[in-house]
C-alpha cells in the first residue's frame, strides 16, 4: 500500500506532440482520483491502460482550458460506454453549466448520474472524506479563481504485534479487533489485563500528496501542506522569466522549491512547463540548491510512496 | 492548382489511439478550411504542419463531440499565440454560446476578431462566398441538427490561347486581360475584330468537394451533390449492423455508394467508422461493388483533384 501518482499531462498552455497538458491519476488508498483534466486525458488514460470505471471523482483545479478542455470528452466517452457507476466533479463554479450545455446542445445524456461539487470559497475546506481519506482544497493564487489540492490518507489501525500476541495463549482470533482499535486486553473473566501497547504497534504512517497548479508564488500556502510526503508544485518559469511569472501569475522552479522548503515536504515535483523552454532538466538544476529532493514531472512518469 | 483534402481525423465516437474523430482540411484556391474539430484536432493540425494562420473559416457540421470538442482547444491556442486574423466559424446555432461561455469562464477573450454564423435552416444556403469559391450547407438527417458542406470553386477566366494570340502581333499584353474576361479583341482604330473564342481556351473545370457527415441514408442530397468531382460521405456501419445504423442515423458503407452514385458523382472517400470493425477495409469491399471508384480516409491521408 502507498500513494500513486501518474503523470499523464504536466506542460502548460496548448497540447504538443509529446507536451500534454496538465492531467494526473493519484491512486491513494484503492481509490482513484484524477487531477485536472486537459485535452486528449481521455486518450492519455487509455495510454496508460488506466481503467475508466475506477475513476469516479475528478478534481479540477481551474477553468483554463489546459486544465479542463477533456473533461466534456471524458464524460461522453463514459457515457458512449455505458457507465453506471457514479462520477463526482469538483471544480469552480462554473464548471457545472458548461458541461451540462455541452450535454445538452449534443442531446446526450450521461448514462450515470453525474454530481458537481462547486467551489466558491477562497479558504481551504474539506470537500472530500469517506473512512480512509480526506481532500481538502489549497486556495492558490492564479488569474482566475483556482485550487489545489490536499489528498490526505487517515491514521489507519494499530497493527497487530504477534511476536508479544503469541507469548499469551489466552488472546483469541477474535480479540484482533478490538487490539487494533487501540483497546487494551481482558480475559473473558475480567482477570488478565494486558496494556493496547505491549501487543500492538503504531499505525503505518499516513501519507499526503498536495497538488499545486496553477499558482504564482504563495507563501501562505506552506503551512496548510507541512510536512506533506509529495508536493507537485508549478514550475512555468526559470528565474530568467522571473517578471513574466509574476504578470501571469505563475511560479518560478526556484519559488516552487522555496515553498517545498518552508513547507519540510518530503519530495517536490515540478511541472507546468512553458514551451520556452526546451531542456527541462534546467527546471530541476534551479530547483535543487534550495531544496534537493527534487523530480521532473514527465507524461508517463509515476512516483510511488510506500507507507 | 486543384482541390487538396487532408484527413485529419475519420473515427467515430471516442478518440483512441491512431483513430482521431473527425477533422479534415480542404484546401481549395488557395484557401484553408477546417472541415469539423474533434478532440485533438489541434494537435493533428500541428503533427502535418498545418499553419494555424492560413485557417480563417471553420465549419462545424453538428454539436455531437466526436466533431466539435476539439474547437475551443484549438480557439484557445490562436489566441495564446497572439494570432490577430479574423476567424470565422460556422455552425448549429448554440456554438456562438458554449464557446463563449468557456472563454468568459476562462477570463481568456481572444486576441483577434472571432465571428460565429449560426446556421438554423433546414435547407441548402449559400453560407460563404468570395470571388472564387462557394459554400453550401447540405441538410443531413441525424439525430441532432446537422449539416454537410459543399465547396465549389466558381468558374475562373478563359485561358489565353498563345500560339493563336501569336498570330496577331496587334495583340499588346494589356488586352490579355479583357481576354482572359471573354471580350472580343478591337484593335484601337476599331477596325479589326477577332472573336474571343479564337483567342482563348474555355476555363478550367470548376471542382467541388462535398462533406456528409453524420447522416442517415438521406437519398434527397443526391441532387445538391450531383457530378461532385469528391464526396466524402459517413460510413459508421456495415450492412451487418444496418439496424444499428438506422436506430443511431448512421450510414452503411453500402449505403453511402447509393448515394455517390445516385449523385454520380467522380470519386467516393469513405470515413467515420464505429471502433466496432477491426478490418476497415470490409467498408471498401461492401461499397466498390455499387461504386468502383471509392476509396477509405486514413488519418494523415491526402487526396488531391487536379483541375
Amino acid at each position: 500500500m502507498g500513494i500513486k501518482l501518474t503523470i499523464l499531462g504536466c506542460h502548460a498552455a496548448t497540447p504538443r506532440k509529446d507536451a500534454f497538458p496538465t492531467a494526473q491519476l493519484l491512486e491513494i488508498k484503492n481509490r482513484s482520483f484524477l487531477i485536472d483534466c486537459g485535452e486528449g486525458t481521455q486518450t492519455l488514460l487509455r495510454n496508460h491502460k488506466v481503467p475508466f470505471v475506477k475513476i469516479k471523482h475528478i478534481f479540477i483545479s481551474h477553468l483554463h482550458g489546459d486544465h479542463f478542455f477533456g473533461l466534456i470528452g471524458l464524460i461522453s466517452t463514459f457515457s458512449l460506454l455505458d457507465r453506471k457507476n457514479d462520477l463526482h466533479v469538483y471544480g469552480p463554479k462554473g464548471i457545472k453549466e458548461v458541461i451540462t450545455l455541452q450535454l445538452k446542445l449534443s442531446k446526450s445524456w450521461t448514462s450515470f448520474s453525474l454530481y458537481f461539487h462547486e467551489l466558491e470559497s477562497k479558504e481551504s475546506e474539506l470537500i472530500y472524506e469517506d473512512k480512509k481519506v480526506q481532500i481538502y482544497t489549497l486556495p492558490l493564487d492564479h488569474r482566475i479563481y483556482t485550487n489545489g489540492f490536499l489528498f490526505k490518507e487517515k491514521i489507519g489501525e494499530r497493527r497487530l504485534n504477534m511476536e508479544a500476541i503469541g507469548q499469551y495463549p489466552e488472546i483469541d482470533i477474535c480479540d484482533y479487533h478490538n487490539l487494533k482499535n487501540g483497546k487494551d486486553f481482558t480475559a473473558a473473566e475480567g482477570t488478565t489485563v494486558l496494556k493496547n501497547k505491549l501487543l500492538t504497534l503504531a499505525p503505518k504512517k499516513a501519507l499526503s500528496y498536495a497538488f499545486c497548479s496553477d499558482t504564482a508564488y504563495k507563501p501562505s500556502i506552506a503551512p496548510l501542506i507541512k510536512n506533506t510526503d509529495l508536493l507537485y508544485h508549478e514550475a512555468t518559469f526559470l528565474e530568467d522569466k522571473k517578471e513574466l511569472a509574476s504578470i501571469t501569475k505563475h511560479s518560478t522552479a526556484k519559488e516552487a522549491a522555496l515553498i517545498a522548503k518552508e513547507a519540510k515536504v518530503n519530495k517536490l515535483i515540478l511541472g507546468h512547463y512553458s514551451s520556452r523552454y526546451n531542456d527541462i532538466e534546467k527546471f530541476k538544476e534551479e530547483a535543487a540548491p534550495i531544496f534537493e529532493n527534487v523530480c521532473l514531472a514527465r507524461s508517463g512518469k509515476v512516483f510511488e510512496i510506500k507507507s
